[in-house]
């Protein structure tokens, strides 16, 4: 779902996009394919990471690492690869984590993908709020870190031309153990999911009015 | 450096107090009492226990649940146990967690203390704000969890009433297991705090317009 929101709204404001899946013409993939016009491409995960010239990783974070092998080391290389994917098990019924605390998936990536650009952004919010965070009132923010300085940059430039976020409200958290505490908000996002019944929320940052920031 | 903070305010709001610690007169315990101008007590864990009505622990979350040993099953009975404690460890450089994920510190004291009424409450900001929520501009929140509604609601109404909280910013965020995401916040806080560089900042939720609560 974060995918195809994503892919949507980046082939509607004109982006080249290949969505790729474990098979090449998986019905997921066709479905989206048509619910876009065919105005995409559609490929398997290698075909999709050696397409594009910036990746996004979308995928089910128990799957992730997986997912990025079949795509391919060489595919990703000195790409950005903005990393939106959250390490969620759901199969415990109360959802967990499947690593945190002393690692976060977005270090996992990153220390399997030396030599891709690692960039974890997006993940804090639900997937109509990453591409419209006008649909809340105010200022609310977006984390986003990565050990590239030049790279969360571009990052931070594209979520606020393609998305509309607003470049005081998007939070640099630092090298790519920022991951830590930006997945380990996804405990918190579900419990309030689950209390509003809804997914239509963020946090702002309320800081001191005399703090130097 | 929580509990003088909290205790002092009690003070000086006309509360009476008993310090707990490790031994009954501690050097700690003798420097805070001076600092009230006598207007307290002091004592062991025990002798607080006892004496209170309602207890704090503002222990650090290492020693949390010893020093409720200390204070002791009986002298907590039926009592609503205030937790304020994080379950932090900074022995290893980057700040941890001795607990997270599937279960918490909160639990952890709830499954131990059965006959006690633990709310978890005020962990989620530095001490000077616990106490003055204005310190920061406008409304920002403070989440609060337990198994016993009326603990909860009682508990509320004190954050509001001693140290000026509004109701309308205070989250309930359900039975104590609540508190895996309050003490996941933690990691977040600290990687904040090392970006702002102070302590005077906390969040605030924001729900889209037309969201129901």
């Amino acid at each position: 779902m974060v995918g195809n929101t994503l892919a949507t709204k980046l082939v509607q404001i004109g982006h080249q996009i290949m969505m790729g899946s474990r098979t090449a013409n998986s019905s997921a993939g066709q479905e989206w394919l048509r619910s876009v016009g065919g105005k995409a491409k559609i490929g398997t995960f290698a075909d999709a990471a050696a397409f594009g010239e910036i990746v996004f990783d979308c995928t089910n974070g128990a799957n992730s690492l997986d997912a990025l092998r079949q795509a391919g080391a060489a595919n990703l290389r000195e790409k950005i690869l903005i990393h939106v994917s959250n390490p969620l098990d759901f199969s415990t019924g109360q959802p967990t984590l499947t690593v945190c605390n002393t690692d976060s998936l977005g270090e996992q990536v990153q220390r399997e993908f030396p030599d891709s650009l690692v960039v974890k952004a997006l993940n804090t919010v639900n997937c109509a709020l990453m591409i419209q965070p006008s649909l809340l009132p105010g200022d609310h923010n977006l984390f986003i870190c990565g050990n590239d300085a030049a790279a969360k940059g571009e990052v931070t430039g594209w979520l606020c031309e393609w998305f509309g976020w607003k470049n005081t409200n998007i939070v640099d958290l630092g090298d790519i153990t920022g991951s830590r505490g930006m997945e380990l908000w996804m405990p918190i996002w579900l419990r309030l999911f689950g209390k509003f019944g809804h997914p239509r929320f963020n946090l702002r940052l309320v800081l001191a009015s005399d703090s130097p920031t």
